[in-house]
């Protein structure tokens, strides 16, 4: 791992240690955080106010802090925060598992919506912050950035939401319709936020015209379908090589780490062509799922899912604990040569063009979509738009790693301003995944428990129909197209998704498996 | 991954990629190459000619070569092997899976004469190849070494039996005895390598005397004993931890993930005090397997065990790849200004050496133990004798690694000698791995094969009779207690066994659980 490079720095003034050595002394340290962040987790799981990532956001805080103290206030570096370690090696086992296993039906019905909020709404908080902090931190700081184009830079980072923290703080099994939206729009807003950050670090803004917003529009357009191609390629090849091969016949062992490689690979082979990864390692392991996933041995299947999970579960408390380390780097603390009190007003400004920003496309675009839902049922109601905003506040370990591809490497700030800026985007995180992430649970069951209470009250029951149809129709999935006839055709999505279901059986499935699919030993 | 930093290299000629960049694109080969052994070792799996580590090692050496010729013969180096990804992510997860899956009383059994095998028989194997290689490479080469402590190395590393490609080429299921005879003796053949190797090292030979003879063997019984507690305590405390606080009532990921993380943990913890991690991360599997994988949840038993082997065999196959791949490094082959000629006589020497010196031991001590084994039943035939002696020929990745970390870091050494011993370290390990390896499958299957023709001619079966009987008490062990009772207590060890099983039951159970755990709901 890259992590014994970057390790390596936890305890530089120790003479006594090799390089070997410090290396081991720094996996140590960490995995017992790692264990110790999983038993107080543990501990605390039925704690509203208390979630995994703030957990090891608190014990990375804490365990810096001591390494502080021990090595004199000397070791200023405690963990060198590394985006390629972040975007190789811990992100992909996360969003793959999140598409993995993610109620595809969800999915494809909110698709619409998704889209929308992942496009417009990231290009609407976009500008938001981007105008906002242009104004205000002109307004309010002594020194400001001399090339407007870092603003845009800054509103590119703090639009991209932390799709980590949305899977822990939303539960797919108690408000599946809020889940899939909020994490799908994580997932397309990281295509769009790519887009952006890349579109502001190369185009030159000085004489914007229809011509080069077409072009952005052209080139994400392009970025979309070829990730999301990628990802269904690498996932129908899995699937295609196993039912093919067969290679549970001698050994899970292969299955297994075939359907691990070839997940990893279809991330990689985006990241290779410029792409999403995210978006197609997300796509790959919704086909894995619909696929590959069938045509193994039931010992794989047990095993992919859990194993899937547990590596993801992982790489989130890794994430977590490394930015709380990460925020006591007092190297970056002291370059910056802002005094407290502008700092904190800066990360308040921050913070608040992220909530009003936020607020702006969340509100604004469920109800164009709400217009031209014809039912009822499938509205999205006020309540569950302030989930939709509140929940998608979060800002993680994304903006941090962006933040420090921006102002670690740019030329175009100066060092004092790039220190500042990393500086004010670790207080954003800090608090929004602590604050913000501790009140979400709460503030989502109380929301839920009252739209309970109203709905038991009245007659009609809008969205607790609409979650009761879903699962059924999700049941009627599991059970092989036997519910799923009569009943919920009337629907126009079912409609088009029974035209997929014919397709899948008539075309797809003879090729690649899926579910139903039994091996037949061809030898 | 480390691998990201050493596969940077992998085309660093590339003037378009960035170093991010060319990381994905070393990665995506790598995995890509990764993915390619699986499905052709798939193929191959009844071929007996043909076993995983071959397939690996020859397809590296293509893709080695065919690197070459993109960077036209420039891209010298196409993988640094490096030491520090071997010893800390890749070995580790093999070997605890190694201990996982071991059949525990098979291993026990047998203590005494592993111990005497991986301790005695590396030292004579390693007096052999150092005074071998001393008057021999004299003899013949041009120039040799200034220093003669640099034989003693050459006989420390040459002593180092690969207990990786063990696993591969024999089957624990068709020749127990053998496997854990073998297998075990490597990893006991560590610790001594370690001592020897540091001693070497350390230790100033100019004067040999009883003091220092006493000194090296008071170091290898500490970091026995020292590391085999580490390995008990770590497995120990998960078992407890995992029964105390019971995660799975939450999710199972938290189970898995805590046990893999403590796994990796008890390696690093020995690593730390400079102890063996092998022999620590070995027992720490064993324990696990005996309590920690018994108080689990049944979902996370199934996805343990699977994923430990899919870890283990990706682990596996990277190694084998990399050392394939390692082996045209041109630079090291250029460095070195001794002929081909000079080469091929100089492994020769040292597969002959490596031959002589392992015949020697595995024909005396057997005989010894024989001698001392009251029943003709479970004394090891000549034919078993020959199995032990071929089986553990092969020199692998860890000869490499230790063979790097002596010539490429010492300074004792001039720079044309060390890369001239570390070209004839791959050659000899690939010459094993691929001969032996490919020959040993064929060999065991006709040795053994025979040996069964054999006793079905005759009425007396000793070590058939063994084998069935070993089988008889696993099987009673996995019933619990049931079998293993009048039957074959007559045995001695059957009674040390015994005494175990008391204890175990009355003492260590009631704390860390095990085999027929039920975890209750306290809550």
């Amino acid at each position: 791992m890259d992590v014994s490079h970057h390790l390596t720095t936890l305890l530089p003034h120790d003479p006594t240690a090799s390089s070997g050595g410090s290396t081991v002394i720094s996996i140590t340290v960490f995995f017992t955080l790692l264990c110790a962040c999983i038993v107080i987790g543990h501990l605390f799981v039925e704690n509203r106010w208390v979630n995994d990532s703030t957990t090891a956001i608190l014990l990375g805080l804490c365990a810096g802090f001591v390494t502080l103290l021990i090595s004199k206030w000397k070791s200023s570096r405690i963990l060198v925060f590394s985006d390629q370690l972040f975007f190789l090696y811990l992100l992909p086992p996360i969003i793959f598992n999140a598409g993995f296993q993610v109620k595809k039906k969800q999915f494809f019905q909110n698709f619409l919506t998704i889209m929308l909020f992942g496009v417009i709404g990231t290009l609407v908080s976009f500008c938001i912050i981007s105008i906002g902090s242009y104004f205000l931190f002109k307004e309010i700081m002594t020194t400001t950035f001399s090339v407007s184009q870092d603003y845009l830079a800054v509103g590119a980072i703090f639009s991209a939401t932390d799709s980590v923290c949305t899977l822990q703080v939303l539960s797919q099994e108690e408000t599946p319709l809020l889940y899939s939206l909020v994490f799908g729009e994580g997932v397309v807003n990281d295509a769009t936020s790519i887009v952006l950050f890349n579109a502001v670090r190369k185009l030159d803004f000085s004489d914007i015209d229809t011509l080069v917003v077409l072009k952005l529009l052209g080139t994400f357009v392009y970025l979309f379908f070829t990730s999301t191609a990628i990802g269904i390629g690498v996932g129908l090849l899995s699937a295609y090589v196993i039912k093919t091969f067969y290679f549970g016949r001698h050994s899970t062992d292969r299955e297994v780490a075939i359907m691990m490689l070839m997940a990893y690979l279809s991330y990689m082979v985006a990241e290779l062509f410029s792409l999403s990864g995210i978006l197609t390692v997300f796509f790959c392991g919704i086909l894995m799922s619909h696929y590959t996933w069938h045509n193994v041995t039931e010992n794989s299947r047990q095993t992919t899912r859990h194993s899937f999970a547990t590596i993801s579960f992982i790489a989130e408390t890794f994430i977590f604990l490394y930015v709380g380390m990460d925020a006591l780097d007092i190297d970056t603390w002291k370059a910056s040569d802002k005094s407290v009190g502008e700092m904190i007003v800066a990360s308040g400004i921050l913070l608040i063009l992220v909530l009003v920003g936020r607020a702006a496309f969340v509100f604004s675009l469920t109800n164009i979509v709400n217009f031209f839902k014809n039912r009822i049922t499938t509205r999205i109601s006020l309540r569950q738009q302030v989930v939709i905003w509140w929940a998608g506040l979060i800002r993680g370990a994304v903006t941090i790693a962006l933040s420090y591809e921006k102002f670690t490497r740019s030329d175009s700030t100066s060092s004092k301003n790039g220190s500042f800026m990393i500086t004010i985007t670790i207080i954003v995180v800090l608090f929004s995944t602590v604050v913000f992430g501790s009140v979400t649970k709460s503030l989502i069951r109380a929301i839920i428990k009252q739209q309970m209470n109203i709905r038991c009250s009245e007659d009609i029951d809008p969205a607790g129909l609409e979650d009761l149809h879903l699962l059924f129709e999700e049941h009627g999935e599991d059970d092989g197209h036997l519910v799923n006839s009569g009943l919920l055709t009337r629907h126009s999505s079912s409609t088009i998704h029974n035209l997929w279901r014919k397709f899948d059986d008539r075309y797809m499935r003879p090729v690649f498996g899926g579910r139903g699919y039994v091996p037949h030993s061809r030898f």
